[in-house]
């Protein structure tokens, strides 16, 4: 039997004390107030899903999903992501919206963790949905979205990189026929960013010497717009060259949001999430050693659940986010009021007064503090009220 | 095997639509805000958390607790409410803020649903915890608190009952004695607030004349201020006094705070948690069916975590507040800019303009639009920056 638990919590999970949840509040805040000023509408689906509606559609391996049973003895999950369940909205209940549709949410999603490792199993994402406007357009208000966003709420250090899924798999598909294990390694690879992992395995693969410096070039087309046309002249077919053709005209239309200065292309780029099809993207900061955001647009996973149409969109992990702003003030500035049983009602006068200018006004009945001096401390400031102190004995 | 799901939610688990979620926002931005104004710092725990920790010390039946197995064989619980983790955190990583300690939280919580009957399995808690302060004066902020705190978001018709667990304890104690069974089913059927079974009961018990009359007097214990009297008469021990003078004691401190209007005493109410151990109130609104929030005092949930403290709070149902709020305007503000090629530059500084007004722009590329007229409808107003178009076109 292990030993009794009283304090702990199990792996993965946290608690958020007051500090860092004004933080997370603020940001919060003004994450979403940028997002509905483009428009966007804000919902929420239930914390727990069945696995066999939403579990199995997200992009989130088995091994990760918190599952329970119901006593119907279906399979639930607690919601990997946001993505899957808004689109089973949007198929249902929102399917006769019009369209495109602009969606956005916030909350707490799921993974579980394997070990202790530090990383939390349940964190926040704000994000957004575009549904149904299939142009580059729609690609171009989600990325320029994200960046007004970030920047709201006052980080400025930070890049998105773009890069687009097409192009990657119809290079290796010309490059590797339909050697489906080899292009599954290589991919793999790249989502890891595993570059020395990649050229060692493009080393040992039996192709003429051509095709191999093709494979390895790849690993070249990052940067700025100048990777267009790296890109075109090393693209093999049509299928690459629409897909530089797509992040050409993206930048075009990003400019005239004029995000340019945020915004880096990568063709290597992989996302985790295998339900993207086009445009992907992933947002860091320098001073965070994680993802801080991601997004692209995904075409399959609304006809799972019967609509067809396609979609773009981004997430944000808010307490990493949190992490990457550094100006974090520490923003106490509640006042104090201590009364005794004379001045109580005086003090509750006095409190609503300074409550209705705006002040976060604490009331204590003096009988009550254990340690005058440390409750003082913990205030901007205060008022004595008590008879035997000062300024409210008149 | 069962048909196959493709659009449902698990038992008790709801959407919020974006109508339901901002009204919701709103509401709960509003109580937020008179919560803090009263200088109490919000937190936030896991969804998660162990059974043999939270869990146990929770008030709610086995059988409603959302349950799973962690890898290492723990059972953990979806939390079913916010006092208990907040206790364990008060106990641990808070042990040594500043006493009293103004805690408050807001987030869903779960309780599992038996069967079909339209209750929901989640919903969310806006609550507040004050603990170490073991005064009437505690007591009275906490009420008056969650009074200024409904009426904030345009609540005005609404009571606020008060009752005393230890009345009625220390009541049925000298009637009945040692009788434990009894004293649980006479209990059950108040909690249920079932009068006629609790008459019928009473007549069933070997009594004599006087104390089942006593007993059957208890119901009448309802009202105004006057059920002070009628309480002391009544009262049978030194128990029963205090709780009285303490009712009597909080009435004139509410009167300070000028919330009296909303408030009721019912000297047979039981709430459903068990730990609570001296004053309670439940606070319902007239068109609505259901309980919409509650509180009181609980002295034993801390010392369960090693902490002495005494605590009270109180928790808003905020799906039910926004229920029994009548004044729900639409809220659809939203404008338009419908834009080409041409155009998407222009009509993004024009957006941009809008924007940084505050108001709510929605920008629409107009090849996306399915049904440009049904499209309009939905916006507040718009501006067509089409060339074909009209106002956009100069």
């Amino acid at each position: 039997m292990a030993k009794r638990l009283m304090f702990e919590k199990p792996l993965g999970m946290r608690d958020t004390l007051p500090f860092f949840y004004n933080q997370k509040s603020k940001a919060r805040e003004q994450l979403k107030n940028s997002i509905l000023s483009y428009g966007y509408s804000f919902m929420d689906t239930p914390f727990l899903e069945y696995h066999e509606t939403v579990g199995k559609v997200s992009a989130t391996k088995e091994q990760r999903l918190f599952k329970l049973l119901d006593q119907q003895g279906h399979t639930l999950v607690l919601r990997p992501d946001m993505t899957a369940p808004i689109a089973r909205v949007a198929a249902s209940q929102l399917k006769d919206a019009e369209y495109p549709l602009r969606l956005a949410y916030d909350g707490p999603v799921f993974r579980a963790q394997q070990a202790e490792g530090g990383k939390p199993a349940q964190f926040e994402q704000v994000g957004t949905e575009l549904i149904g406007d299939h142009s580059s357009y729609g690609d171009a208000e989600v990325i320029a979205l994200l960046v007004d966003s970030l920047k709201q709420t006052g980080l400025d250090d930070f890049v998105i990189t773009i890069g687009h899924i097409g192009y990657v798999k119809a290079f290796f598909k010309d490059l590797l026929g339909e050697d489906e294990e080899t292009k599954e390694q290589l991919l793999e690879y790249l989502y890891r960013k595993n570059y020395v992992g990649f050229r060692e395995e493009v080393k040992q693969l039996s192709l003429n010497e051509e095709k191999r410096k093709a494979l390895l070039s790849l690993l070249d087309l990052r940067g700025g717009e100048e990777v267009f046309t790296a890109s075109k002249s090393l693209a093999r077919n049509q299928v690459c060259m629409q897909a530089v053709n797509e992040l050409k005209q993206l930048y075009k239309l990003l400019s005239n949001y004029g995000v340019e200065k945020y915004i880096r292309f990568d063709l290597n780029l992989i996302s985790h999430m295998n339900y993207y099809t086009g445009i992907l993207f992933e947002g860091y900061a320098p001073n965070l050693g994680a993802l801080l955001c991601n997004g692209g647009r995904y075409d399959k996973l609304l006809p799972s659940f019967q609509l067809n149409a396609s979609a773009t969109g981004f997430a944000i992990h808010l307490e990493r986010l949190v992490e990457a702003l550094s100006d974090l003030s520490n923003g106490e500035n509640r006042m104090g009021i201590i009364v005794d049983e004379e001045t109580h009602a005086q003090g509750i006068r006095r409190a609503s007064e300074l409550r209705q200018q705006g002040y976060h006004v604490l009331l204590q009945h003096v009988d009550q503090i254990p340690d005058i001096k440390a409750f003082k401390n913990q205030l901007k400031e205060f008022e004595d009220f008590t008879t035997k102190g000062g300024e409210g004995n008149e």
